[in-house]
């Protein structure tokens, strides 16, 4: 497999009027494809760790599977092929297995209509409390972990949280890519999510509410912003929106009455 | 047509023990479909506003067309479809006909591997240099005209650039739509592009490379970082790849000798 980074020869100006030359780290791409009962099913673009994580976190966030009971082997192949072979045919095969989704991205109009189809998203039934000061303490953490982000500038991080410490934490080139492995993780470890919170780096999208809400995770907290559909589908499936998180400050769009002083 | 923003009664947390009701800014989601000649090609989630530059764009850099001259008609509807008549048949309706895209993506594997297929990617013969301090004068321009982005903070940017002064300058929440949308422009004002560069607030991924690669431009110039095979890339399509571009420093990755102080 390739290496998240590598070593490149660049040119670096830093503002003191001589051009260098130095070595720098910068962050791969690498595209797993996913196969689920022989079937190609989607190709990922990717930061090449926690790909078996990446794969089943795909599968449950996007609705073809509920739980890692349904997996009857996991087989990832160096060249970057993950086979997943499930207890049950999957329905499907039409516009969704028909996508690629790269290195930060969805699925544009399906993903916003596949809510009324037969993989529909529930609303979260969560009586969970959040501490207005865990995210901020949270977010602090998860931008101090981001390593790979130190080095590269080029990745996305994520985390589940559960009170005051970060559970999972994932990086990855793609936003999207960074959740499912979050979701992964916790469907492989069997942790309970309807009680944790899910924390990232980037900017919540509707398909990151969708996601969080097919894993039943009630709560989104980011350092960025969130689009309108996101805040509508939070209010819509009770998921709490955080958006902003930085410092000492957050904005809460949806559900706000589950984030507490 | 939707708005690019909407405004949001939040939950705002100061740091200061409080949490006030505010009303704030809060960027829009919005689905285009292109069809061409009839067909569904794509659903791009975008920010809705310059839809016919992106739909242009797009196919432009995804290798559908040349040139605009090719283009018979163009008829964007209010909910969102856009309809492009081309004075030719489209050839591929396979893998690249099947993909969504969204909000900041691309195609994947497929994207990396259509370099060799008969949209065949050509590398960039351009004499063009070009100034250092250019590309940090603009990037500061880039930056302060974010109008978008000071609202909601969700959006990404870009522009064409020409020596001191930026041509095109459009916003998206999707990197890619940024990208097609400044293409786009170029095209329909046919303005010549071997000897302009191109600036963006986004990262620098193989598929950014590959857009710019089928629209001509030998320079791309980012505040954030690239990828390791977008500086690949770069050195072969003869494209100058230039990261981190923040107050007066910025690294050089490919094409370092296009580049002079």
């Amino acid at each position: 497999m390739k290496e998240p980074y590598v070593k490149k020869i660049i040119a670096r100006y830093n503002g003191e009027g001589q051009i260098q030359e130095t070595i720098d780290d910068v962050v791969t791409e690498f595209p797993l494809t996913l196969f689920v009962n022989g079937k190609e099913v989607v190709t990922l673009v990717c930061t090449p760790n926690d790909l078996k994580e990446l794969g089943i976190g795909f599968l449950i966030s996007e609705g073809f599977i509920a739980d890692f009971s349904e997996v009857v082997s996991l087989d990832l192949q160096e060249e970057g092929f993950l086979n997943i072979r499930l207890n049950k045919e999957i329905k499907n095969t039409g516009t969704f297995l028909r996508r690629n989704i790269a290195s930060c991205c969805g699925k544009g109009r399906a993903g916003l209509y596949f809510i009324n189809d037969a993989r529909q998203v529930k609303s979260i039934d969560s009586a969970k409390k959040v501490n207005l000061s865990d995210c901020l303490t949270n977010m602090k953490i998860l931008e101090e972990r981001s390593e790979l982000f130190h080095l590269t500038g080029g990745v996305h991080s994520a985390g589940l949280i559960d009170g005051k410490s970060i559970l999972f934490y994932y990086e990855d080139i793609g936003r999207h890519n960074t959740i499912d492995k979050v979701i992964g993780s916790a469907v492989i470890n069997q942790i309970t999510t309807f009680d944790k919170s899910l924390i990232l780096s980037g900017r919540i999208s509707s398909e990151i509410v969708i996601k969080a809400a097919r894993a039943s995770i009630p709560v989104i907290i980011s350092k960025a912003a969130p689009t309108d559909l996101a805040v509508d589908l939070g209010e819509e499936l009770n998921i709490s929106i955080i958006g902003f998180t930085r410092g000492q400050k957050l904005n809460i769009y949806s559900c706000k009455e589950r984030i507490i002083l």
